[in-house]
């Protein structure tokens, strides 16, 4: 037996969790939105919005878009994202493992 | 902002979580698959699904059945089934604790 722990933020509603990681991860990786949500196999609207939801809960744009140039329309993280998800994967990694600590002392 | 965490014990395949222990505590409270099924807008078929489950993966049964007389059909939990739950409930407000704890920290 272990244990597996989902680590969500939430405000208003749930907004920052595993797959919003995943997916901005993914945007930093690629460039893309288009990219990184057909490697999550999500739609481009339900990505959008999922994105969307977490810049109104935290009041500050995840990616800024470049126009134009050899880079149009390339979707890039911005450092307020970028210090976000790091804070987010430091602090689910310490809560995993101090779960799989506790899941030993309990099970 | 805050913290929301969802704790589940995998074996072959996750089997134990929220959903498991709301059900079996709805089994408790009211001695009957049937009516705890219902509280939960689940089917009958579906909940025993979910309790096989967890009985194939933990190697013992959560459930006993008692037949006939005026407790006729009235599903018990077991004692191990019973320890158990406790564990679970215990060990995921340990963890929420922490995780609040830690939220804090880092947000």
């Amino acid at each position: 037996m272990d244990i597996k722990i989902k680590t969500v933020i939430t405000g208003e509603e749930s907004f920052f969790g595993p797959g919003v990681y995943e997916l901005l991860k993914g945007i930093e990786d690629t460039g893309s939105i288009q990219a990184a949500s057909a490697e999550m196999r999500m739609s481009y609207t339900k990505c959008w919005r999922i994105i969307k939801r977490a810049e109104r809960e935290t009041g500050f744009a995840f990616l800024t878009r470049k126009k134009g140039g050899k880079d149009g329309g390339k979707s890039e993280l911005t450092e307020e994202g970028r210090v976000f998800m790091q804070k987010y994967i430091a602090m689910d990694a310490d809560i995993k493992a101090y779960a799989d600590k506790t899941f030993k002392k309990y099970f």
